[in-house]
């Protein structure tokens, strides 16, 4: 039986599909399959290329009531810059889930898992941030600072944002593009602590391999959501925040517990053992994140296949016609 | 900086590649690649879909010396003949060593795991089965038992074929398909028994879940490629034939005591703590496989993302303007 599959490229993704709150209620959901326990979602598949300064990770997750799931390759290679080539790129295939058959592949270079990683930071401000936020802060100055201040917007319209980077003309950039995409005031810092100390919502985006927010700097009503942990040498937040805060909750606790910030609080003796609150159990209502306006809630994010399958299947059901259309 | 990426369809992969013995050499060189230990391949990624009577693997393997390496997406959903539609289908993508950019995409239904599959049946002929074979037998009836014929009979050209299935139309069938592909007479035998007694070479390729071939069938000289085992559940070689053979071979040690005829061998207590041969150290030359032409010799394929690697290499290296080229 002749069939054909969906080829769509970066460009044409762009053109059809951005940062709104279809698409955080999109990957609401998601997170919420996740934590009702039928999602089937293997350890992220990853390979490390010492030889070439390369990594690769694998995601996949099948959600029971999605048409499709998703397999993403995601490959990152740092040496590619001097060549006058990004360092990420990749591509997602979408799978039937009634067949398994092949039905489409997003050639994306790595833009739909942007987008998805961006919305998954709107699902945690919107559970978890306090009611009010007037200053918003991000730590970092690549893709995700700029896309994750977007997507905190959505949920806490706040009316100033600030930016911490290590290389302050970059830090001028990124607040300068994030005043422009918000139309609001965006100064930057000297530090972190200066960040974290001003702002009610903080997200922190960087592949810091040493804690940026320290336990010093918290403060009563404050949120925190630090994404950009999701390899065991990677931390942006201090074992003893992860261990003090009023909600630590994660996108996946098996997850978190390897790749995530949660792992240096295990290995630092910060952590008790209670369980994990997860994402999708505050999207289901089952457990309660932020409990009082004064609390200080914390979020990590290692990305989840569940986003990824909820995003394809998103694009795949909207833009049946989009790209080429491959007979096989 | 805009670059292309490769789309190629099973049609016309089909119509560029079969299988030959410039195939079988590669595949060689994938497995001498994987013996010298620099080979970089993750566990198989895989997914259990009981749901929908589906599963999913990934595999993946980064050879050095190899210009690219493959991640590979294998889809099985056992409901689709009831649909009218194949159970196995999947892709292959090729990313590059250097850059891990994507630079095509094999959209083949498993056509090129087919081919690839029954190459790694030629390369343990060449290195274990006795140097005069007259006949060659299969047990089952599918795809992989005309292709392992077809492989077997280019480094061994034996002059009659028996083939056995639990399915006697299937296998009279089977036997045609082969009979008038090799062009040699093909007998269809009532038992596994029947067909080990006659033959110096064997191959297995079914999924059964209980042996198959047992010792009390061995006979001097005799070499089996087990190739159907290829997860937990299956087998088709009794544990007491893989203790007790004079030379057991492996594609990989990892896989096959996760997935091949080894599992159950060492479940079983029939294999001792001695280390198994990689077909990889046959092909370097480090360690002998058969050394008596009385020997009885057997080799356990899984299949590994290295055979994926070098075939996906192979295609895109010699057949670059197949296909349709998309601009990213």
């Amino acid at each position: 039986m002749p069939r054909n599959i969906q080829i769509v490229t970066e460009s044409e993704l762009r053109a059809l599909i951005g940062l709104d709150s279809d698409l955080v209620d999109l990957i609401e959901r998601a997170f919420g399959a996740l934590a009702e326990g039928h999602v089937v979602m293997p350890p992220v598949m990853s390979m490390d290329l010492a030889d070439v300064h390369g990594e690769v990770d694998v995601k996949t997750a099948y959600i029971p009531g999605f048409d499709g799931f998703a397999i993403k390759v995601s490959p990152g290679f740092f040496k590619n810059p001097k060549l006058g080539l990004p360092s990420l790129n990749g591509l997602m295939v979408l799978l039937s889930s009634k067949t398994g058959l092949v039905e489409a592949v997003f050639l994306d270079n790595g833009y739909l898992t942007d987008l998805r990683t961006a919305a998954a930071g709107a699902v945690a401000a919107r559970h978890l941030a306090p009611a009010d936020v007037d200053t918003a802060g991000v730590i970092g100055t690549g893709v995700q600072a700029r896309l994750q201040l977007q997507a905190a917007h959505l949920e806490r319209p706040f009316r100033r944002a600030l930016v911490w980077g290590r290389n302050a003309d970059r830090a001028e950039e990124c607040a300068g593009d994030i005043a422009r995409s918000l139309d609001l005031p965006v100064e930057t810092v000297a530090t972190p602590g200066d960040l974290v100390a001003r702002c009610q919502l903080v997200v922190t985006t960087t592949a810091s391999k040493s804690p940026l927010v320290t336990r010093d700097m918290l403060h009563p009503g404050l949120h925190i959501t630090a994404m950009g942990s999701d390899q065991a040498g990677k931390t942006e937040i201090a074992p003893d925040v992860v261990g003090s805060v009023e909600a630590y909750v994660c996108d996946s606790e098996s997850q978190c517990a390897r790749l995530g910030e949660l792992r240096g609080a295990i290995a630092s003796g910060a952590w008790s053992d209670r369980r994990p609150i997860e994402l999708g159990e505050l999207v289901q209502g089952t457990t309660k994140g932020r409990r009082d306006p004064a609390d200080i809630t914390l979020c990590d994010l290692t990305g989840t296949g569940a986003q990824d399958t909820a995003i394809a299947c998103h694009v795949h059901a909207t833009f049946a016609n989009a790209g080429q259309s491959i007979p096989v």
